[in-house]
């Protein structure tokens, strides 16, 4: 999003492998709540304070665990879905109350002396140490760790020390399980503007089941409409100096287990708190209570320490495959790294569920999973974290009857995905820019070939991608049809700009399907069983290859430059001026003059020359990039980071560098204002694409790997990690050549700035040129990228 | 609407004067209460029976009289309507409850030995005659006549006679004002499937004031939300021969004369009940009650007998210069009369309000006007009762303020009238069958443009002609652009056909928007002082001309027609084939589908084949005519009219009859199976567009009056009158002449197939040659036009 002037101090301190911030400050303690969330892609733990209060959105997540909110419409139709998916907060497990002599603990009131709160990337925890002086002036250090385990995915664990400070102090710590918490924050706000949403989630839970005995507890509850269950399970050790007075409860919506002790000075009270979460729509109360206590009871065994040990060790591993160094830019170091981080968080283990937009560190977007995730989110973990990426499209595939029978209830042949989703149906409430973004069945499409090209995972493409590819190269080839002139094509479709709608022939998805139905035509030809068993015919393959080669390619001869759709070039220039200060236009301008003027909302073309790039030439893209780059707003964060990557291609460096500094820093500043609701999981994914597609220039067309780096003078060295079917890669840049390594792994065929070579033992040094100096075009009037203070 | 098979025998007698129906099925009741509906276009009355029930919607109307409710949308966007209005029933004044011998009366009990309605087209009343015996064996005849007064406006009254048979009976009669009726009818279903609709309508009406004395009584209601405010009175005559004990009581939502006798055999029971009403948004309750009761004491003062004698003598009046009479089909002949007059009732005595879609028959379409008034009830309005049309254009030009308001919210120019209304302000709840059809402003300057040739109304045009021309024209100026290419394009908008929306340079918007800014550059000339207060340059009518004159008109040369949008005959064909059964479509396939597809609602480019056909060519209509009508399914009733007058011109005569036929008998044989909801306005008015248009061949280009009549085989003999300024007309039509004569006026230049002359004292007589014998088009299978039973 284009911002407007100086910027503040964002108060994190500059360090490569941590997100480190002193602040406490209450209005923005929402934004910390989701940039210091942790999560393992199965359950999700906003970060906020484990003493409850001060909080914006609590916010406890387990991926996929949904309930159902009416859709209402004005004037309904034909195939609007009626009902939505909505992301639920569940029973929270990270509420540990303190009572410092009777006094709550709670940063509100009394002194804050120190305060420093730490996402750690290596050790995959959320550190926080707090110095705080009660109303009536007894001192106490809270030192806090969290992490929720990738390796033990059910399971999630807190160490929590008070120590009091020049006296001895009576201490009384409440640790909570706590279902249907007040969405509200301390303004008391309710859970959403929207009435109806705030209906579906205010008190969304209803308890099955609480039980507690000696230090533990667990509650079951069941959602009223979508009848999915959770379970939710604590576990406690306590070391305390002296004697300690426990007991515990659970009834309903609350398991408590109460710590009362007198701590002397110099002397600490600890809970080791282990949490066990776990959800089924079909399995019974008793089948998830035992799920959860079988999760806590590996937990206990393994035990903190282990469980810290075994966190770091698998960070080890992701960062050896897909870390990015960057140097002249130390805070983009250390924001490129927190982004990678956070979209392993997200993906990591969600074991065949999907990978939200917000991940699992807000209620945003209702917790749907959007195009962002096969287009923006799969290239980065299919090459640096392919287990996560397979996961993600066995999701996809696992909805597949559900996007059959929403083809067949719109008329459609094959499969046909879902806009927005949680559990693959429909949540689309405006279809325009919902059922008519057909395109997502492309990107999904073209997300399975990719995986497989880059992984040769044949049992994925055995079990889930032929099927995926034929069921949308299906319902592609019966979308479009051949015209009297012989030419393929696709009307009435909204493609990535929203600001262009229901349109004739968009460039990308056109080419997107094009893709798709030839990725499905040589899918086919691997595995002609599967193929057979699907009832595929030559015939049908045929007319695929026929869709494909005929598609319609719009393009305006006399400007020489593509049409983002049909008619495009011809529709009426947009007043820029006039919009200046009115961004995002959406709030305040109706669709239906945006649609029909020239004004983009996102990269859409400019999209598309990056991931279709060999059907332009270097000269098309150029000009393309000309015409389209000044008439777009990015209103959305998942502009900046393709803008970037074409900047960089056709040499508009500069450009490219501040592009991609607004999509990283998309939440690490809030750029957009909303990052309480959760991260812009798309939006960080560009940090990778924008390294290694931007400035390494890294294109995968048909399976071979090619680059083309080049450097922005800010920054003098840049390095990535791939991992490409058996072989690990690592590609080293600085301003005047690149350096190939293999580190592990068979050779590589490789190619830089058009030259192929192989890749083996030995490093391959290469030169880079300067690229010839042009003048960059320039944003419409108040839609510079942003750009850091430096 | 195409149907399917054979029809019933709808129960009406043929009378060439009458609506006559003898049955009293109750599953058809509804239909009845909006046939037999009477109304003078202010206050509307279903055709209920006076003792309340059976009845399945009650409806007493007032035209212009609404309450508010919520317009909720799954995802909302800037500019969609917050709440729409929502006509309202009020205060019931049709009531007569009889109970004989402690019996009630009601034709769902005992046997109605004769049941007879008559709604009779010359007396304007509603007549009806019922002899039931109760349960207990006592016979009553029953005699009713009612009317809505068209020359007090205000005015309703009711003639209601009781004679007992066989032998003297106790008879108890109760006349009411009844508010908050029950919407639901016997079967107690609400008055919506929508709970939103339901719950604004479910008593609406809030308690002012009642009072009562003597057989008189008023109540005055407010509606909650809306906060308008509506009085009714009523007052009685009572003719008896014995004593009667009558009482009167008034509170809250009922007021009640009782009227409790014993009549003798032989005698009757005869009651006259006066009723007045009336509506305000800002006169106070007192105000409001004086209005009523000064209009009761202008009917008392006039009488039954009197206000009888001046409703004939109006209609006279109108039947003088608006009947059309047929031979050959007595049936429609019928139906024809039957047209004419809802219309009428529909418009006659509106004085500044607006036509409903429905008149005043029923809540269909939530009481809201469209462009159908404009472009299907104002032609003949204009060429027979001029007034009405007047007062139609002045209620347009009222919301000129809601009208420019709304264009500049949505970032426009000039004024922007709303889809559907009842106070001007847009309640379209789905965009792009809504604002997007933005044709509804064309039509609007059309029909004023052609009200002032027709009328030469001088001070119309001075106090509100000029500016509605104004500033229409600088909305399609603004809302269109020049393109690179030097054409005018309007881009993104929807034309009548909603199947097809969001579209590039929709023909029929194109040409209507042309005609308007040709329409605005004339009146602007005649009346240079009006347009300098507007603010009118030379330099704005100047543009408004090069836009009119550079208006894209979208065709294709490789087939030879012109194409509905950009683009239209490149879209895919639907499948016909698979869709039979499957109508409307709107309620099986989503409008995605239907938007990108080569399937049309309704007459569109036939259509403005018709209005704006100085800009085709004979061999254009020819080739759009046979391209266009095999993909038309006539999903809605404003198309069939269109496509017969179309079919008529081209010479597809038996076409045009058929298509005429299924306009004309929409209500009476109930082809949309809703009219129990209201009557089709405008498909009524159909009638008179296909015989003046269609058969006729009247057309009225820039002020020129011309004809080129043709009678299908069906027909021996048609007539018909128009008012041209200050000339009558008639003109008859045979199967081989036409005969023009001049009733009174001045002399008028016409044409009769091409040919012009001077039509004065003597009339003219002129022969007709047979068209080309040609194969009509087929219609798509399943949407053949609809045939009676002859």
């Amino acid at each position: 999003m284009p911002t407007h002037g100086t910027h503040p101090d964002h108060g994190f301190d500059v360090h490569p492998w941590e997100l480190r911030w002193r602040g406490f400050d209450i209005d923005t303690i929402g934004r910390t709540e989701a940039l210091f969330a942790t999560s393992n892609g199965h359950i999700g733990l906003r970060g906020t304070f484990e003493e409850g209060e001060p909080v914006e959105v609590p916010g406890t997540y387990l991926n996929g665990f949904y309930e159902l909110r009416d859709l209402p419409y004005a004037e309904s139709g034909y195939g609007f879905p009626e009902s939505s998916q909505t992301v639920v907060n569940v029973t929270d497990g990270k509420v540990i109350r303190l009572l410092v002599e009777d006094e709550p603990m709670d940063l509100r009131y009394g002194s804050t002396v120190e305060h420093e709160r730490v996402l750690d990337f290596r050790s995959g925890t959320l550190r926080r140490e707090t110095m705080w002086t009660s109303p009536t002036g007894r001192t106490v250090r809270i030192r806090s760790e969290r992490l929720v385990s990738f390796t033990k995915r059910t399971v999630a664990a807190i160490r929590y020390e008070v120590e009091p400070i020049g006296e001895d102090m009576s201490l009384v710590a409440q640790s909570d399980l706590l279902a249907n918490e007040p969405i509200g924050g301390p303004g008391g706000k309710s859970a959403s503007d929207d009435p109806r949403l705030a209906a579906a989630l205010d008190a969304p839970l209803v308890a099955d089941l609480a039980d507690c005995e000696d230090y533990s507890a667990v509650l079951v509850h069941h959602t009223r409409r979508s009848a999915l269950t959770a379970a939710a399970a604590m576990d406690h050790e306590i070391e305390v100096s002296g004697n300690a007075d426990t007991s515990i409860r659970a009834e309903g919506d609350l398991a408590r287990l109460t710590v009362a002790t007198t701590v002397e000075q110099g002397s600490k009270l600890v809970i080791t708190k282990y949490l066990g979460y776990g959800w089924s729509a079909r399995r019974s109360v008793p089948a998830l209570r035992a799920q959860v206590d079988a999760a806590i009871a590996m937990a206990k065994e393994t035990g903190w320490d282990a469980l810290k040990a075994e966190q770091a060790e698998y960070l080890d591993a992701f960062w050896r495959d897909a870390d990015i160094e960057i140097e002249g830019d130390s805070e983009l170091q250390q924001a490129v790294r927190f982004s990678l981080f956070h979209i392993l968080q997200a993906g990591a283990r969600g074991q065949s569920r999907a990978i939200p937009a917000k991940g699992l560190t807000g209620p945003g977007y209702d917790g749907h999973t959007f195009w962002d995730t096969e287009t923006f989110v799969m290239p980065m973990l299919t090459y640096t974290a392919p287990a996560a990426a397979g996961e993600e499209l066995r999701w996809r595939h696992s909805t597949m009857d559900k996007a059959k029978a929403r083809a067949t209830e719109l008329g459609e042949s094959g499969a046909m995905f879902p806009w927005r989703s949680i559990n693959g149906e429909e949540c689309s409430g405006y279809w325009p820019a919902g059922t008519a973004g057909v395109h997502v069945s492309a990107d999904i499409a073209n997300a399975t070939a990719r995986y497989i090209r880059a992984t040769g995972d044949e049992a994925f493409e055995i079990e889930c991608g032929v099927e995926l590819l034929v069921e949308i190269a299906r319902f592609f080839s019966g979308l479009g049809h051949h015209d009297m002139n012989g030419d393929f094509r696709i009307d009435g479709i909204t493609g990535p700009d929203e600001y262009t709608a229901v349109a004739n022939n968009n460039l990308f998805t056109n080419l997107a399907a094009q893709q798709a139905l030839r990725e499905a035509v040589t899918s086919v030809s691997r595995h002609p069983a599967v193929a057979r068993e699907l009832g595929v015919t030559g015939a049908e393959t045929a007319r695929w290859s026929s869709c494909a080669d005929d598609m319609t390619i719009p393009y305006d001869d006399a400007l020489g430059v593509h049409q983002q759709c049909e008619a495009f070039t011809l529709l009426a220039p947009w007043d820029f001026e006039a919009s200046t200060g009115r961004y995002p236009l959406l709030l305040n301008y109706p669709y239906y003059d945006l649609y029909r003027k020239q004004v983009v909302k996102q990269a859409d073309l400019v999209f598309a020359m990056y991931l279709f790039g060999d059907r332009f030439t270097p000269e098309q893209k150029l000009a393309n990039f000309d015409y389209y780059y000044p008439i777009t707003v990015r209103d959305s964060s998942l502009s900046a980071c393709c803008e970037a990557v074409a900047a960089a291609e056709v040499g508009y460096l500069d450009l490219a560098f501040d592009l991609m500094s607004e999509s990283v820093f998309t939440d690490l500043h809030d750029l957009h204002n909303n990052v309480s609701s959760g991260l812009h999981i798309a939006a960080l994914a560009g940090a990778w694409t924008d390294c290694v597609a931007g400035f390494g220039g890294m294109r995968d067309f048909g399976g071979a790997i090619t680059f083309a780096p080049r450097l922005p003078r800010q920054l003098s060295y840049l390095s990535f990690r791939m991992t490409v079917r058996e072989s690990r890669i690592l590609v080293a840049v600085t301003a005047d050549s690149a350096t190939y390594r293999l580190v592990s792994g068979p050779t590589l065929e490789l190619a830089h700035h058009g030259e192929r070579f192989v890749l083996g033992d030995h490093p391959v040094i290469r030169p880079i040129e300067a690229p010839p100096s042009r003048q960059a075009p320039i944003a419409p009037p108040g839609c510079e990228p942003y750009r850091r203070a430096l």
